[in-house]
């Protein structure tokens, strides 16, 4: 690591705040385009039907209305992540299969037009046989979703690595637990809307919250038969992703198709409930971990099967299936295991990317570690030690360890938190509880894997960067400009961005994945060096010094060690330019994975570069009258390998607690009525409040790994993961009851405390 | 020069008709942002006088008025194109200089209310004495209109080489005669128009119509007080140049004021009335011109003095005042040679760059060959071949000419126009004329002198070309997209184009001198070779070949010699986005100039890389009646180096005849009331219309330039210069008289056959 940073590991306010507040930034609802129309969307009232007839025509005639689209206006192409997952049409032309699926979408002059042509368009489907549970899905002769799926089986990953007998016959103690949770979503502070406008060229220009540009251009250039070249992506303010915005939205291509048709600009803006509804959920799982354990509590062998709720279609949903084991693997010392993950087709909404994927199966295998270190006389943190994952290892699945500062999150938050003065020392109805976990910098990706990033010098010594990242909200425009103002010795005001255009910008792999920092961040590092390269060419020139001797630095170029001998930035750019040598600079990055096609279904190898590791501690108090937990404190600890910018890093540890702890494990989740969601709104999703929270200690672990900008990799992802893990283990702790069902709301802590006083010390589930 | 060339040298029909056709291309004027309000000026209406008070506050009240500025809302920043010229606050705040500058301006909800506030703003201003006649100005003991500026001679540009007694001393024969021209304007299709917008962080975005973005940013972050990347001038459709488009406009200036006053976008449209007296003019001038000739015509000496009316201010117009000398001096030879010129303020309207610098001055030096040789007994072609500049000369003010085929012009011409057949030989009433001209490709321009360009390769084998230079309506958008996509052995319709935008895209000089073929294309070529190396270099390991081997044509790399070994390029693209090397490629061309500061008052050295030459041949016939003239038939020929779209070269040359020749010599001209212009409308100043014009041969001389881009240089502006010489010469030849003051007017033409019938052969001024 280099020293004597003047931006880098700085507490740097974020240049994007301003306009936040003050209600400048434009989000996809606020375009305005001239003579643009309003689109709505016709869906399925049913959760399974076939599409026998959609009549339009009254629709049509009634003034105002520019546009009507079904399936019948498609070439009918699907989508799907992969080659042998493309079995959606974002339009569908024969079938619906949930409630609220697409069927016909309009254009029109306003609103009010627009909702009174849906109710004109006339819809006759019959109803199918539906079913709405994964293993009623799987095991029935019942309801097949899609041709060539047998048993609605989406896709089963398998993973057996080591002697699983052997690791159980040498265990001293064996568990065997199931867990469940309900499906969740990413209630992102802005709801879906795109616009969309196509030129007499017959170019489409589209604007919608995404997580990269380049992953909306392409499936939109397949749906729409138009070469990749004339869909533009373009830059827009997005409140907030969390995996919900990491792939194509029926929104997106509607929108287009309605746009196309009626020669006009359009938007679609969702409502809260379609963003819910038909912007992707979290997969609801069932996860069944048998594990065994030796007398200090050290992992022998793990078997660990998984079926999960996958909606309606695969959408990205087959990544879901693999990652919740993998981050699990990463955290946990493993040797011998086995997975089996099923995702499996029902008649609910789709389930796709989120920003915890499996949750509830890594909060199974902290809290079955805690059951089993009980039996065993060890406390919870002490059992994450013993197991805790280590630089220069291995996974079970292949990839290579380069950083790891798991056990330095353990212990650092065990102190912070007190926990050995607090563990088992509490009052009645109070817990701690911890839990720890492992995120990717990035997965193979395939031609979307690296991310490239241009500067150029502008006359008056200020620079462009011009680069395919997307800021989610997450702090990323911010990053960019402080690595490229320090690599520069500029002020932050000094750098323009340019991102997320894909017709300016290049290559990105999108954000996702937590790979952004070290794949965009490496980008835009490597495009200020090889500027600033060419400025010390020209420099060295002007001062005749060696171009080795210089530095760059308050917006001068130094001779190393005289701080007297220096010529201002300005002055060598503007010298280049006279002299017929514009100072610009390229950088591209790309993970260092094992680019297998078949990663999925079959993981093995270097799967990401490199890993990032948390541990989070959470101190609660539960209600013994009105199962309501309130939690006290939470000590959360990262290894970020370097801290870019500890202001921007510990809001993202505040927003992980909320999301993934608080949120998570104490709130969110959907309710049913067969295929239909009944709590799609903010009334009855309960998301916390700035005002629910605890105080929450950020501790900054770096490790400085070897590949990553500065040695910084992901910041945050950990902590969502392993707070939820704390929260549940805290609960177990102050109820002395483990509850297998998530999230932990008061009616089951209320039955677990029931449960526990009629002396059952069986699970809640 | 390669050879087999798909692209280039072919008759490409351009990618922006349909656009233009359809009317899908905005121009400024078209832009809508929303809560956009109208900016409209007060102008003065007097031709000089002192700024006693402005009083805002009636204007102000008026309901729908959201903004008044004066000058007293500006930081008195003076703009000038050299330190020593800068000489005009662009909204002023002590004196106006001219009829119809501006004195304040009103942006309000709607332009009924900015015009009715206009009407409520108080002006009290002091009328001062007013010069409207350069010579008087120069002269007199009268007003000065500048402090610092002596006799009002704003600057005075003196050449002297070779020996000039000598010279005269030696030659046979001698003339002396004085030619004198009015001003006249550019008439775009497009009326000025600007639209600018502030954001909260204080950024300023802008649209105009422009010809260079990188050109306009910077005078107006000097006069906002701005940093310079905080203002972003954007692309647009530009409806015309002609030199007109060249620098910064008072209305950008106020427009953005505007803006930032009322914290609102504001739209500032010119009338036609105000983008003619507002938007600059082209010069008037008095040239004498006095030239000794051997017995075969050759010349021997020339002393030419010219005055050039500048109108109230500097502008760009010091740089006019050696351009009319430098055209000449490298169109023609000659050894011994003086040029005086004066700029002079007086107040009128002011002058800047134009299309045609001192058309009127060539004609002058044609017109006197003419006269020579006829008393040698020499016809026009053969005194202009005896005197043509040949390649491997150097200027008299020291360019090396490193290709030249002014010659061939004129021979083929005259061949095409059946010279020999027809001069002398015509019916009565009946002429044929010839006319020769050289233009600069770029003159020094220091920082701004050199053009980069970026391309990056997008995932489907597409390509984005990222470029500074402006498209005025003369299709440079097209030559930068044909140039990449032979390079890269793509369609057009695979490249996709962003240019002209200060944020986006690198420097670029601009497009005017003629040089964005030469730098632009040139940058565009060598980017897109850098990138074709890149995809060598994998298609190399692909392909187990050397990368000096492969050939990409038909987007697909070939093994060269071998059609069957092939790879398409979109998989080399798709194989580098795998491996981690993403195709992108840089290039920057800047002409080898002299860079010398003062070359504008004293040219000396290399003043741009290379020269194109022309040569029209004009046949016209004269009604002795009306003494309206009518162009029988035009052959333009010119050296363009290489043609890279010879579809494209006929629109400008076609175009060149009707602006440079029809226009220029029969019908465009002012006409003043003092400082007041009486014909600033379509109505009263007479474009030439489609009907109007003759057929005209288009005759395609290359020389094959070692620098230009394929060996291209300029073309059009070649010919838009020796159209009116032609036009003057063929007229004079219908006539036989000569007639010496511009244009040729009926009035004019019917004095002079007059003052012939009555014997008197003196010229007509």
């Amino acid at each position: 690591m280099e020293e004597h940073f003047t931006l880098i590991g700085k507490r740097v306010p974020r240049i994007d705040t301003l306009s936040k507040v003050t209600g400048e930034a434009k989000y996809s609802a606020d375009l305005k385009l001239p003579r643009m129309l309003v689109g709505k969307i016709r869906r399925s009232p049913l959760a399974h039907a076939r599409i026998l007839n959609i009549d339009t025509s009254r629709a049509e005639r009634l003034k105002g209305v520019k546009a009507v689209v079904t399936g019948q206006d498609t070439a009918g192409v699907k989508w799907g992540v992969f080659r042998y997952t493309q079995d959606m049409e974002l339009l569908p032309r024969d079938k619906v299969r949930y409630f609220g699926e697409e069927i016909a979408a309009v254009a029109a002059v306003d609103e009010d037009t627009a909702m009174e042509a849906l109710d004109l368009i006339d819809v006759d489907l019959e109803e199918l046989p539906a079913v709405y549970d994964p293993l009623e899905a799987m095991a029935s002769e019942g309801p097949l979703i899609h041709e060539g799926f047998p048993n609605n089986i989406n896709i089963h990953v398998e993973i057996m690595v080591g002697d699983l007998e052997k690791g159980f016959k040498e265990s001293y103690l064996v568990r065997e637990d199931t867990f469940t949770a309900s499906e969740d979503c990413y209630f992102q502070g802005e709801p879906y809307a795109v616009v969309a406008r196509f030129d007499d060229a017959g170019n489409l220009e589209i604007w919608m919250p995404n997580a990269g540009p380049h992953m909306k251009a392409k499936p939109l250039s397949n749906l729409l038969q138009m070469p990749l070249h004339k869909v533009r992506v373009r830059k827009i303010t997005i409140g907030g992703a969390f995996g919900g915005r990491s792939e194509i939205s029926p929104a997106d291509y509607i929108c287009a198709l309605l746009a196309r048709k009626s020669r006009r600009p359009v938007k679609v803006a969702y409502t809260r409930e379609e963003n819910t509804v038909n912007v992707r959920m979290g997969h609801a799982l069932i996860t069944t971990i048998r594990t065994g354990v030796d007398r200090e509590g050290r992992v022998k062998a793990r078997d660990i099967t998984c079926y999960m709720d996958g909606g309606a279609y695969s959408s990205t949903g087959p990544i879901a299936t693999s990652v919740p084991f993998l981050c699990m693997e990463q955290a946990y010392r493993m040797d011998n295991v086995r997975y089996n993950g099923f995702r499996i087709f029902t008649n609910k909404p789709i389930r796709g990317m989120i920003r915890m994927h499996g949750r509830s199966f890594a909060c199974g295998i902290d809290l079955q570690l805690d059951m089993l270190g009980k039996e065993l006389g060890i406390d919870p943190a002490t059992m994450r030690l013993r197991n805790a994952r280590q630089k220069g290892d291995y996974t079970p699945t292949g990839s290579y360890v380069q950083s790891c500062g798991l056990t330095e999150c353990i212990t650092r938050a065990a102190e912070k938190a007190n926990w050995k003065e607090k563990y088992g020392k509490l009052p009645p109805w109070r817990g701690i509880g911890i839990g720890i976990n492992s995120v990717q910098t990035g997965f193979p990706l395939g031609i979307r894997g690296g991310s490239q990033a241009f500067v150029k010098f502008n006359e008056d010594g200020g620079v462009t960067l011009i680069s395919g990242v997307a800021d989610n909200g997450q702090g990323n425009d911010n990053m960019l400009v402080q690595v490229v103002a320090e690599e520069l010795g500029l002020d932050m005001g000094d750098v323009t961005l340019i991102t997320a255009d894909t017709e300016v910008t290049p290559n990105d792999p999108g954000t996702y994945s937590m790979v952004t920092t070290f794949a965009g961040g490496n980008a835009a590092r490597l495009a200020a060096v090889d500027a600033r390269n060419k400025i010390f060419e020209i420099a060295a020139e002007e001062m005749e010094a060696n171009p080795a001797d210089l530095v760059l630095k308050d917006k001068k170029v130094f001779v190393r060690g005289s701080p007297e001998r220096f010529v201002p930035l300005k002055k060598i750019i503007r010298t280049g330019l006279m002299k017929g040598r514009p100072v610009s600079g390229e950088g591209h990055y790309s993970p260092k994975v094992d680019q297998r096609r078949e990663w999925v279904k079959n993981p093995s190898g270097q799967l990401s570069e490199t890993f990032s590791f948390g541990a989070t501690i959470a101190e609660v108090e539960v209600d013994p009258e009105t199962g309501k937990v309130k939690a006290l404190e939470v000590t959360a600890a990262q290894d970020v390998g370097f801290a870019l910018n500890p202001l921007v890093l510990e809001g993202q540890f505040e927003g992980s607690v909320a999301m993934g702890g608080h949120g998570g494990m104490l709130t969110e989740y959907h309710s049913w009525d067969g295929g239909r969601c009944l709590n799609p709104t903010q009334l009855e999703y309960k998301v916390p409040l700035a005002a629910d929270m605890p105080p929450i200690n950020s501790i900054i672990v770096e490790s400085g790994d070897p590949s990553g900008p500065y040695g910084a990799k992901e910041a945050g992802m950990s902590i969502a993961m392993s707070a939820a893990q704390a929260y549940a283990s805290a609960i177990a702790d102050a109820i002395g009851a483990t509850i297998t069902d998530f999230p932990m709301t008061p009616d089951k802590i209320l039955t677990a405390i029931e449960n526990r006083k009629k002396g059952k010390h069986s699970d809640v589930t």
